[in-house]
């Protein structure tokens, strides 16, 4: 079998042109990035208004495990199938984050034959658009601190600055600084940091955000720290938000894209899974629910974090109804959720599959809770036995649900023909009947007592005292009504990563809330939360170069 | 008269396969970005390599003065004037940093109808160079740190790391800052701070690579630090070089632009005129000259910095050789020169413009000394009486040269075909014989002291002992045959900013030297250098927004 890297290079492109006819996008519409990504504009997206939405399906997982599920590849795969089966599908994604690529080696643009492509190109620098959330990101920073340094006539304690610079980088050295020292003429000298830019509220405000309006409003409700006497002050108060949407406004506009199989693809936004809602942005979802039958598109990490907020935070924010889920699972991952080391993973045992199923089952239940049918995509490697597979199938009848086996990654989009067919029915069936696990009106701390109960299976929640009353204080100032986005762990269903398979009885740890005001969405952070991640001892970076010939050696 | 944004915004832009066209580019060799930009192939741009190049024309100008001189316009409107007289002329300009667009209001892409377009564009993110510029930067500073966190094998000294992280933003907070606090988890506490990118070496590198191997190379040549026992380390000693190439790869490609009026331009690089060489990139240049009769290019600040530099540095380097120089003064700007007061200036002051006059003709006199025919482009401004411009003219016929009054802000490519005609009498009278100021085989020493005594007519230069032996290591480590690069202010021929007119006598005063290994050249720090700007009181971003439609406000 060919690396992804080689499959990639092996495919022979379409214009981009001829992809987004193919979508229904006109070439007036198109501002080009090179021959194969273009940005679908804004004033086309605004005229597809009173269209109908096509069917919406969501792909999520089990806990991820170092062996690895596929959830970006079944999207891809799934799309194509759908496609190949003659329903009019388009794939909505999130963009890769540039730091890591040059951390441990490998990309997020899928693999095999079920890739969207140019990878490179999707994988590093794409269209910018982190780029523009970098720069608006540090302008407000800038301002911030400009503003301080001209006399902070809006009075901003430097203990009480929240808003962090950042960086689309993985470097711990930049996690805390001090900053403004040498003088005079640099400020007034603060405890400082980056966060990697997908963390940024920039980035889960660009991909919350209806249209521009709705994004520069939302970017002036940031609130970026507080005055002595607690008053919060924002973007808006530092008139940053208008320079910041500038700075975004060309990377608003959603990117097309294309699979190996030649589907129409969508690929804008990437939020940190942990502390934002990790999905792609809201302009592309609606978009492409304008124009074609189905969209398949992807959360991040589990269906208990992933799944959780993309239902309960863009789905309610958006007005999104999915029809249908499809949880991926591998056997080899519920062979990690029942113990069986990484090493050992290629020797039968059935045993630990039926261990390790009840981690796929308890997200197959969860996703039942929001009224959306489901189904498994079971993500098929050469090691699997007809009895491990078996037990998977058994386990999932046992639920009233089917695995479905895919083989996408070697055979595109015949390999997830099955699965197409599985999601047109549940399409057609018309069975969704969505609500998000609360309501509105449910007081915080009560939200995130309900996500610990029903998706987490936690005995209870534990709330210090100096978090409740931060949670009291954000009711007060008129946040009540929004919903929660939970910061924890992706490896388990508790705050414990060691603690796989289905986890009962256990208690949720709540140490910390933060308020998303332009995001719209308060952060309960539940252990420790990495938002910069570092290199390792030997990044992947130390064997990329350019050969003689120009082209890229080792990124992949 | 509209403003430069209305003029903008009225023209009707050719589609950039059209300007491609008519400059000789087929469309295959073009990456579009959006319907008006285009990066120029690689592969094309080597497949040119036998052809003859065009004349090169620099257009330099006097010391910069509040009144403002017109270098940008007076280059755009030469070239559009040479195409508007029958010769085939490309321009080729520095891009814009984006971090001065939210200080002070106002762009760089020229003014009135000698502008580059897109120039909202140009003037935000453009094709991204500065950003993968940012991203290489910053990844070599992760993977340093990295480097020390994981062992430090190299031996690197906390106290000598010399290599600065970099932002394109205005932000005086991150100047100086302390790094890698927090504990263990993230590395060992060391002074650190950001350049704006302009200033970084890398962007430096970037203008200076004549291909991407050697662009690779320069990269690895950098030097990020010293061990305690002194010796360098360098980015390729990180094995950060290929992963820089990498990111900078698709930005190193020319872009390709349009006039008002149609011409062709390649807008491409930009280092800071005070710490790096002030003009746009050897890649830009080279393909404009294989691609037209003329090409019209800019250096920044005055001609003691940007064209000593740009004849010193890049024409030695890339083995360019101008055919004309232009040097463009304002009567505004030579009686500020004549001490008037800038409140003052629209009053008549034939006095004081032959007080100022001296300014220009010492940049002419100084040109010569190049081996370059001059010519005085001067931007007529409404106030100006025939007195004071024939006090001009007058002291330019004693020098032998001839000032030539240009309205192309106001007119276009006819306000400028007078100066065009003598720029082209210039070409076919084959005058010059370009030599640079001094040979490689100079002391690094002795080249300050030679652009001392020549260009600025210092009486003398002091260099610190400990200075000198600096310079004498870097001879020893094999950096004698460099060029030197002059960091001082750009308001005056000496060290002393307030020092206007024609200073004699001075001592320059060599602060400090920066080996630029990449780059390339030595650079002599004379006075202050600022390499990362501050905003002002009420930053220009606080005016800028969308309005209802999506249209950028406040930025122009």
């Amino acid at each position: 079998m060919p690396t992804d890297l080689e499959i990639a290079r092996a495919a022979t492109l379409k214009p981009i042109r001829d992809i987004a006819a193919k979508a229904g996008i006109p070439e007036e519409a198109l501002e080009p990035y090179g021959k194969y990504k273009a940005k679908v504009g804004l004033d086309f997206i605004a005229s597809l208004e009173g269209r109908p939405d096509g069917a919406l399906v969501l792909v999520t997982g089990i806990n991820p495990t170092p062996a690895g599920e596929g959830k970006t590849t079944t999207t891809v795969g799934l799309g194509d199938a759908l496609n190949a089966i003659g329903m009019k599908a388009m794939i909505a994604l999130r963009e890769p984050s540039l730091g890591p690529c040059f951390g441990v080696k490998g990309g997020a643009t899928g693999g095999g034959y079920a890739q969207v492509l140019p990878m490179e190109d999707i994988n590093l620098h794409f269209t910018g658009d982190f780029h523009a959330i970098t720069s608006a990101n540090n302008l407000l920073a800038a301002m911030l601190d400009n503003h301080v340094y001209w006399g902070n006539a809006l009075g901003l304690d430097a203990r009480r600055i929240s808003w962090r610079r950042a960086l689309d980088m993985n470097d711990r050295a930049l996690r805390s600084v001090v900053s403004s020292l040498g003088g005079v003429a640099n400020g007034f000298p603060r405890e400082d940091g980056f966060d990697i830019t997908v963390a940024s509220e920039v980035m889960a405000v660009f991909c919350l955000a209806r249209d521009l309006a709705d994004l520069q409003a939302r970017l002036g409700r940031m609130i970026v720290g507080q005055t002595r006497e607690g008053r919060n002050v924002t973007a808006a108060d530092l008139k940053a938000d208008g320079a910041m949407a500038v700075l975004l406004r060309d990377a608003f506009a959603p990117n097309l894209v294309q699979t190996i199989e030649g589907s129409p693809a969508l690929v804008h936004g990437g939020p940190f899974a942990n502390i934002a809602h990790g999905c792609n942005s809201v302009m592309a979802t609606r978009l492409a629910l304008k124009l074609s039958d189905v969209v398949v598109t992807e959360a991040g990490f589990g269906a208990d974090l992933g799944a959780e907020k993309f239902l309960d935070i863009k789905c309610r924010q958006a007005g999104l109804k999915p029809a249908a889920c499809v949880v991926v699972a591998t056997v080899r991952a519920l062979k990690m959720n029942g113990g069986v080391a990484k090493a050992d993973l290629a020797r039968e045992d059935v045993a630990a599959v039926k261990r390790g199923v009840v981690n796929l089952a308890r997200h197959v239940e969860n996703i039942g809770k929001f009224g959306i049918p489901v189904v498994v995509g079971l993500n098929r490697f050469t090691t699997d036995t007809p009895a491990e597979i078996e037990a998977v199938r058994a386990a999932m009848r046992a639920l009233g649900t089917e695995a479905i086996l895919c083989t996408h990654w070697g055979d595109g989009a015949r390999g997830a023909v099955d699965l197409a067919h599985a999601v047109r029915a549940m399409i057609e069936a018309g069975k969704a009947d969505f609500a998000p696990l609360y309501t509105d009106h449910v007081s915080l701390a009560g939200k995130i007592e309900t996500i610990a109960r029903e998706i987490y299976r936690a005995a209870s929640v534990s709330i210090p005292a100096s978090v409740a009353a931060r949670l009291k204080r954000f009711e007060e100032q008129g946040f009540r009504d929004l919903p929660v986005c939970i910061a924890k762990t992706q490896y388990s269903f508790s705050a414990d990563p060691t603690k796989l398979g289905a986890p009962e009885g256990h208690v949720l740890p709540v140490r910390e809330v933060r308020l998303s005001a332009g995001a719209g969405f308060v952060v309960a952070v539940c252990g420790d939360i990495m938002t910069m991640p570092g290199l390792p001892r030997v990044p992947a970076a130390e064997g990329i170069r350019l050969d003689a010939g120009g082209r890229i050696e080792g990124l992949f």
